[in-house]
């Protein structure tokens, strides 16, 4: 086994090595996977410049590849005493090869090392991300072919305000979701450079060829300045978790309208059995916990955001220990965005409508605005519309069934706008399946030695 | 002069009037420019669906122009009384115009008028941004050209770690700015979407048609769901703050460099007179001040960017009165930033540099790695390379001028990466300067009647 | 008229002295006052260790008094060119007294001098603030009486659980505001320690008599060390602020609650016409702003603090320029809190209640778990007492007027609570008003020359 | 085994339990001990009101108590099918002693459960971060004994300024730390409030006995109404975290001070090797990791605190499932600050300083100020002191050695500071030794079944 790469011999104080560890161990177990993959790209490179043999490189991504597996199906072990992932690592390929196992840190820093790993972990999970969205909108999309025409009131001020309909509703979150996905391709854009290469932030004199290691992680661009590529340690980070509050952002709303919608008091909608729990003290109720933790998981999300911009921020250029705490709000945040998505969007699908409420919901005032116009075509300003229409309301003469025509034409305008969302919806599906074949390839590939 | 939109005859309290209205009158200033706009597009779709006649439009047409060139030069007034610069402009037409003044509201609710502003100006503001960062960008780049040469040392851990250059610090920035301009143009992209139409958030019975306004206002998209262009309000805000607060972090990382490199112990730079201030108490002194508001700035835009999280998170659907606080934080974010940005340029643009202290700083210590690199080059494992050059800087016995010539090969390098990036720029700035042209023409023509 | 202090003759750059003065001048109108108060104190010391003449002083003390008066109705202007209040407080002294108008700045730095300014400042702001969370009380005490015996139901998971009331509603946020202004007199016990004399950081080697001006201030400690003096830049105005957050919080809950209260679905509660809105569109509609505008403003305070730690988190010891921002955020939560808690204290006078519909709310079920406590004191396991009641509410069988009674004795607690509740808070009446009565004297005695 | 709570038989979906119960059980590990605590107060309560005869009780308490030693050690094991730590400890009870196990349940939630058990970990906690900021204060002061007469500089805005030393230094983070310690006791007195008897936030018709239950765990007052206390949850905990934010910034400051000061730059003082690691490719540093670190766990603390303002802001009245968050960031904060503070305190104990260095830093401009006071002293107005004082500086002829005595007065200023601040310090420490004496009582009679 390796001692710890910075090792001269000191002793050290058990308490510092418990403070400076922390859970790094366990955080590190999820990139593993992405570490043996940047690793294997640079034994690949180094060989490639003559720093490493065949043999030795042959055994190396062998090595890794051992690893890799245990860390795909995170049961790659780190002891505490090994400190990280990347100790760890080359403790696992010192055991397997020997004394070769050390040569792939040559020309790599851990600081190029993590700043790899994590762009590759981060490219994976926005992509995955966007997976999760896509099937959201899924159920989103087939919950509206069966719901469209059922009505509800639509709310200004949390007041009834003018005719909506769950369909619209639906629809709404639908192109909210696409509006989700849109920005996370943008994301993958940024997160495709790479860092790996810039050592401790200033480069090495080896002759590293980085557009190699480029092409084999799959990345378009290097990240040309080493120093850049230290300030960016927490940027890509921060930039990635800002999503996840905006896609968290957008769960919340939803699980706040369904909390609503199944009060007694609005009582349009049920959830099933499985979404709710039982009182420990009062025998009679259901209550929606799944809607309340998933609004929960936002401010998580939100916590976990704010915590990495403390971390990052406010600081001087290159790399500083505290950037070792960007780990586990990111990991923080991934683990809750995921399951919230995926839990709305079972929500989503198994939601039941009350139909005796929502009809009841439907007040005639909801119509007003309609009316108003209907004035407003036939040549009235809309202000005096608006006080001729007051008028109606407060007698009670408003004529609601005339007025359903016009609640129909905004219901063909969101059917309209659903075939839309769905066709921008299957292209942007079309652009992750490519880039997860693209991803797949790359991980499959980096191991095999090039000829 | 109109009523207040909403008055119907009721005695209202001063204290509530002054706590509803608040600094509205103050923050629509800002918004006057962009709300003529989005109410002439109005206006003549109105006209082209039948709803206006040419006279009446062509009177709105005037009317607005004249408040919007108000507007762009920011003096447009907006009474106390009148509450907002909705009601302000509404009654500037009615007195150029009399009643056709009212027409231009058919259709529309306060809520999309002030989310389609809201949407012109954040798109403005993107652009305005990018065109600053790139002026930042050539600041730097000139910077570059005459301080490529100059060496200093590369800290990590605020420890003295490799050899780094001033070339090496400023194209790092430069890249970091690029990466900044790039996330501008993504959120250009998820701005570039018509709101207008969505009324109140159940859309309208009048058969508006957003395609029209959408090509006069320069988006490429109608935001299709009423609903959604409702739950947008604040989403696209926070998207553009949070790009804000990556920028600023940059400024700061900066600011926060050269504060250390202005004080005596590291003595790299010095600051001109304009960007010092001295001591009120201390004759002796002579502050930074200016770069330790820089850093205070970025502290601000964050504290924009949280106070329009706690407004707009975790909230149902549709619009409620909350979102009237959306736009003073837009606005405090944008005050700083832009200010930021132009005084970092003048910053980068008038530092001078400190060769004496440079060359003293450039200890032999740095180079340590750059010979661990050479006996790996020789086939050493970069473990035992590593303890053996360890020995050579405890016994000062190690070759700097030897080394140096690797040195140069990373300066190449970034040198390269110089050039790359230059070549980046000059795109996105012709790609800025098209949309520029753009939106200088939708301004131009949106005023003047369509036959 | 005085030149800026640091001024040595260069030339600034127009742009730059736009930047670092900022909105100074307008932000320290607020400050004038305490800045006037803090300088009277020094002065009498200074002339008590014959730094100053008696002449001296009392010309010095008479044009302060002068500046305090305007101070005192905010009118005291501060020209942009002045930068800030304390130079255009030493500018206003020599033009009325000449240059004895300077002499008080000995032994002072601008840094002790605005943390003083801003120490008092806070105190009356905390003490202000406790003397109308008091009146609020008082409102939802005379509420409570009217009230008391109206029943709602009681929510959990806003589904109906148990018998609730409007007494014991009002009843809570009474307890609730007791809490806050306990906190309150905590702050004002952190606040009570005099920063004068600190100097720059370092203190002085004129022998203040720190002691002097602590009695003079109305504090009972001298806040002794001087860097500790720096170092509380910003520290208790978080404190402050963190305080302010807390109000906010319990007034936005209180919103929330009644914004849900006023909904058609609920009914529970109308809002007098003064509090509520029409719509530009919806002529049904009124609107119950108020309550969401004091949920923004929650927002609003929360991102005031925000912004405030960031200004001032993350930073070594001593003074940095930063620390001007640290004004704006206390004076934003500041302007925000006090007009919430009101027009919550005005909401909570006038609402009214809608009796009919919280009869029909009132459903069986909610007095299952009293019916389950009965088998409990029957000696029933109270899972199995939660079994049998389970089936009687499915059943229809649970027996309401029976149970009433057990809710009568759980308002008889309430009862008991809201007479100690009274109690308390006269106790602490009292102690506000003995202290706002000695820092009276503090403000009308510190002008007056002591012998 | 005793089965969840609320089931009544319904299957339930295994994601859905998963996303429920998330990662209760680990966190519950730490309420145990309290929990058990709270639950004998409660059972001896029910017993002294008939509703547990004295047996049942009796045995109640044993098991109780052995749950309680193991939840002492944080051994008590909660399997994930349990859920939670009520229902583990529930279990448990009735594993050891039958049925008679659930009648503790009686008149109980597990909100208020939950509530009790919160607020007597927090009131634990905070005694305890006293008594370590009590350790961390004997640190400084001990080293400001070896250390109060080094001189060193000190600084504002990062510039020298004026004469400083590390006996100034050190106690004024002593004086910071005595402040922590007051605010530390007003949560004590936050927190001194019975909570218990509240149930779901209504209150029970059982006629339960607060006040004993409040005498029994150590309260001086019952929390008197139901809904407040539901209300509450997250508040205390809230203003817990804000304590524990404001103790990290602290800790934050001084690590920033030092990490200065080890810089070669400033080169003021040397770390242990055991507060420092070496890199894993520079051979010649020695990092300060643990100064980084330190800094990056107040930046982990405030994201916790910001996560718990986001679980509970916003909310309206009584119990939300969302609370079941607001345990992690509580514990995470615990987690961070306790460490922090002790090896904090560690630092301050073993750095060295560097003599050279300092008396080189200790540049004769320093002294400027002092000269400018001494004229003022004969009588110069402060302005012209400073211009004269200015000219010396720039000249040259600034005497250095007439001026340290002007140093050395301030020195024993900072000496009699010292010696009042440790009279302080050893009252609060005999005012927390009461208290610990208290809660010990406490914990260790609750089991014993009172007569």
């Amino acid at each position: 086994m390796v001692r710890r790469l910075w090792d001269k011999g000191e002793a050290l104080d058990e308490a510092v090595q418990q403070f400076t560890i922390g859970n790094d161990p366990q955080l590190d177990r999820a990139l593993i996977r992405w570490d043996c993959v940047g690793s294997a790209a640079h034994a690949q490179m180094l060989c490639s410049i003559g720093l490493l043999n065949k043999k030795e490189c042959q055994a190396i991504l062998d090595g890794l590849r051992e690893a890799w597996e245990l860390g795909v199906k995170e049961e790659f072990d780190i002891p505490f005493e090994l400190e990280d992932g990347h100790t760890a690592i080359e403790s696992f390929l010192v055991e397997k090869i020997g004394e070769a196992g050390k040569r792939v840190h040559a020309g790599r820093s851990r600081n190029d090392q993590i700043i790899t790993a994590m762009r590759l972990y981060l490219r994976h999970q926005t992509l995955s991300l966007i997976e999760e969205l896509s099937a959201w909108n899924d159920a989103l999309s087939k919950r509206y072919d069966e719901l469209k025409d059922v009505d509800m009131p639509g709310y200004t001020h949390l007041q009834r305000a003018m005719p909506s309909s769950f369909g619209m509703w639906l629809e709404a979150f639908d192109e909210s979701v696409l509006d989700l996905i849109r920005e996370g391709f943008s994301i993958l854009d940024a997160l495709d450079s790479n860092p790996l290469g810039a050592a401790a932030g200033f480069g090495t004199s080896l002759g590293l060829d980085r557009k190699l290691t480029a092409k084999l992680l799959g990345f378009s661009r290097v990240q040309r300045n080493p120093i850049d590529v230290q300030n960016s340690r927490g940027r890509y980070e921060l930039r990635f978790l800002r999503w996840t509050e905006a896609v968290a952002t957008i769960v919340e709303k939803l699980a706040w309208d369904m909390q609503l919608y199944v009060t007694e008091e609005f009582g349009f909608i049920s959830l099933p059995n499985e979404l709710t729990t039982g009182s420990s003290i009062m025998p009679q109720k259901r209550n929606p916990d799944v809607l309340e933790l998933l609004r929960g998981r936002a401010a998580r999300v939100r916590g976990a955001a704010s915590e990495l911009a403390w971390v990052t921020a406010k600081m001087p250029s290159n790399y500083h220990r505290d950037f070792q705490y960007t780990k586990e709000p990111v990991m923080k945040a991934v683990g809750n965005v995921f399951e919230s998505v995926r839990l709305m969007a079972h929500a989503v699908s198994t939601f039941t409508i009350n139909p005796d409420a929502l009809k009841e919901a439907m007040s005639a005032d909801l119509y007003a605005t309609y009316e108003a116009y209907r004035l407003v075509k036939d040549g009235k300003p809309f202000r005096d519309a608006y006080r001729e229409t007051s008028k109606q309301v407060a007698d009670g003469t408003l004529d609601v069934d005339a007025l359903s025509a016009d609640f129909a034409e905004i219901k063909t305008s969101i059917d309209i706008a659903m075939s839309e969302a769905r066709a921008e919806q299957k292209a942007l599906d079309a652009q992750a399946k490519d880039l997860r074949g693209k991803l797949d390839a790359v991980e499959a590939g980096v191991f095999l030695l090039k000829a």
